[in-house]
């Protein structure tokens, strides 16, 4: 495992490398684990994104920046920033964790991104984490769209149609099928002025709605 | 309204006034307004005093840093800033508001320092800020206890006794009086090995214990 080439992809050159690798040390590996340094990771990359957020869009209210930072800083995001860079190849595990796939596990990944940013403030500065936190989350930051970001499906059909003064679609339950404990519902979204029908299925009939609701709307936008 | 001098105060020459003055300006005075630096500075804040814990409790898990900073960062904390710093006097408010004494509310005056903080830090970047925050809440910082941050008296109390090999305190009600919807409790808490016994009283049961816990905890580490 090659630190060094993980420091350089991830656009850092650490003064201290023993800090980046008690960033990726998980507790499974031993008392020089990485969580406190997490802890410092969480509060320093929360403060990059809203500094990013805050330039690049200066007419969202600071409901709709916290609503952006939360979809762009969360397990899911980081760890798969985590994946891009390859950090669960240089991750640090106790033998246990190794077993268990601990290197791909979307916490423990998550963690660690936190852990590596909180060690490069340490380093360097906020203004050097800050280009780590660009390295690993900028594209995702670049390209976040304030119209569409976390909302749920059938909360962007609903927002898409009543700007254009259509009718909601119809939701209607087509199907089901399977044993009571793992029932599978379809549900058919209906948008009769654009002619559209689409069909979702889910374990029930929300998740079916929301599928239905996720293929109408690409139907929609890309009519 | 001398801004200079409250910007003296709190240790930051600004480059750039009128992020000062907007960060003063509460939304009931108009549209530019201070609360996306509020959005901003709360993260600011956050990152600043989780840098200073990190440094300053070597030992401390993350869970522990994380309590101390609840305790450091809230609203009570920064709105008693805002109040050893005069920073109402300066607060631009809405006739409403000034009417309805805002200056002295303390979700304004918390938020306002949330909002200073992050105008410090667009104004000359994050080590800036960091020392306004400091100025803000350093006494704060350096004077946090982690034994005692944070937990109720009850809590505090039984690790008193427990770390002394003592026998639990005992709490019982003796007395309750007033009418059905705004009943007091008294509740007695009696240290047999110490020979304390306190009373506190609540509107309901929890609260008179906690309050008995409060002069008995002060009896006991007092002797």
């Amino acid at each position: 495992m090659d630190l060094d080439e993980f420091a350089l992809r991830i656009g850092h050159r650490y003064r201290q490398p023993e800090l980046l690798r008690r960033a990726l040390t998980h507790r499974s590996h031993g008392a020089a684990n990485n969580e406190r340094l997490e802890f410092l990771g969480d509060s320093v990359v929360n403060c990059a994104v809203a500094l990013e957020l805050y330039h690049r869009f200066p007419r969202l209210t600071e409901g709709e920046l916290s609503r952006l930072r939360a979809n762009l800083v969360n397990q899911g995001s980081l760890a798969a920033a985590a994946r891009r860079f390859d950090l669960g190849a240089h991750l640090l595990l106790g033998e246990g964790e190794v077993r268990s796939g601990g290197a791909r596990r979307p916490s423990i990944l998550a963690d660690a991104v936190e852990a590596v940013i909180g060690a490069t403030f340490l380093d360097a500065g906020f203004d050097a984490a800050r280009g780590v936190v660009r390295a690993l989350l900028g594209d995702a930051i670049d390209t976040i769209d304030p119209a569409t970001s976390g909302k749920d499906p059938k909360t962007l059909l609903q927002e898409y149609l009543q700007g254009r003064r259509m009718a909601l679609p119809r939701y209607s339950v087509i199907g089901t099928s399977g044993e009571a404990h793992e029932q599978v519902f379809e549900v058919e979204c209906a948008i009769a002025e654009l002619g559209i029908r689409s069909v979702g299925a889910g374990s029930n009939r929300r998740s079916a709605e929301q599928e239905a609701a996720r293929s109408a709307y690409e139907l929609a936008t890309r009519a």
